[in-house]
């Protein structure tokens, strides 16, 4: 069946551009990345909804919407988390060519995978978000209880513990959460897309 | 990683309704199925054009997009044309939690896969389209050679030659399209999608 289809635009489609203009934003992928605990998703929730109050088109994809469903049938070998991060970044690029602004939300620690998602993109709509939390403080919220288990062996490969992370070298916005209250997190995300012309600056829903 | 994110949405996550109050629409799930040749995809833009040209907010999946992207790695063993399946019905549920009227056109030929989409979905949200072309006018067409390819036996497993195509049963919209036009055709789906309350009638961009 694929094996039919071909791979030219049809006449009448409408381009990124005009799905754009449509939703009067540029569209583009912020990738938070960060350990657990980090806040990844709350400041990625937190944004998504400044967005939308001021009108923008936005979806945002993280472990809620996606684990159990396009990558349910992915476990945590090595080769399975490098076909996350690549699905991951997939559909981000579609949701970017549907002229929305899409926000992930995944540990994501490798910058291999970080540099593999980004060349999906163009030139600019890939906006790396570097959450930099402490891990003391990561471990001290431990909401789900990993880094103790992850302490105890009870759970391996764990990141920052027993797995790597690569610190962001060149991320277009960094987080310094120690200081910052998710709100100024999210206003610097904001501030971000205003002065780089992907969001208006005085748009309202 | 993937194992160290909860599956609890976020206070501040911005819901499927909010995100349809905005685009006022229903979001939805037009899953164009037929042979090759059929004009699935064809159809599926010029549908995909009336609705953007009614300032709605949609998108379109197809092979285009999706082939050398999402579901890149895949083959054509049953396996990966399950799979090819199930991630194409899976981002069509992200694309509708978004809010957005997404169109799929892919040849889709048994029952079984499209059951597996359709139950992905919510009630009433997937909205199977039967591209009804006979095959005598698919090949008659045959824009890309492909029939004849399969005549001669240079390709096995092609649909409606030595592949089955399980015709639906309860699609909910049958475009007997032998004796309509492409613009025709269009308008049936736009008057399903206004009758059934996803579209507003007198909607304009």
């Amino acid at each position: 069946m694929m094996k039919t289809e071909n791979t030219v635009w049809h006449q009448q489609h409408i381009s990124k551009t005009q799905r754009s203009q449509q939703k009067q934003q540029r569209p583009c992928l912020l990738w938070f990345t960060g350990l657990s605990g980090s806040g990844k998703s709350t400041i990625a929730n937190a944004v998504d909804a400044l967005l939308f109050a001021r009108g923008c088109h936005t979806y945002l994809l993280d472990g809620d919407n996606v684990r159990h469903g396009l990558n349910g049938d992915l476990g945590f070998s090595d080769a399975a988390r490098i076909e996350n991060i690549r699905r991951i970044s997939e559909v981000s690029k579609l949701f970017v060519d549907a002229g929305l602004i899409v926000s992930t939300a995944f540990i994501s620690p490798f910058a291999s995978d970080r540099t593999m998602a980004r060349s999906k993109l163009q030139q600019g709509e890939f906006i790396e978000v570097f959450v930099d939390t402490p891990i003391e403080i990561c471990e001290q919220r431990d909401p789900k209880g990993l880094y103790k288990k992850a302490r105890n062996g009870e759970i391996t490969d764990f990141t920052g513990i027993d797995s790597t992370y690569d610190v962001p070298k060149n991320a277009e916005i960094h987080l310094h959460t120690a200081n910052l209250s998710v709100e100024q997190c999210a206003q610097q995300i904001i501030d971000y897309l205003v002065q780089h012309d992907f969001i208006n600056a005085n748009k309202q829903g």
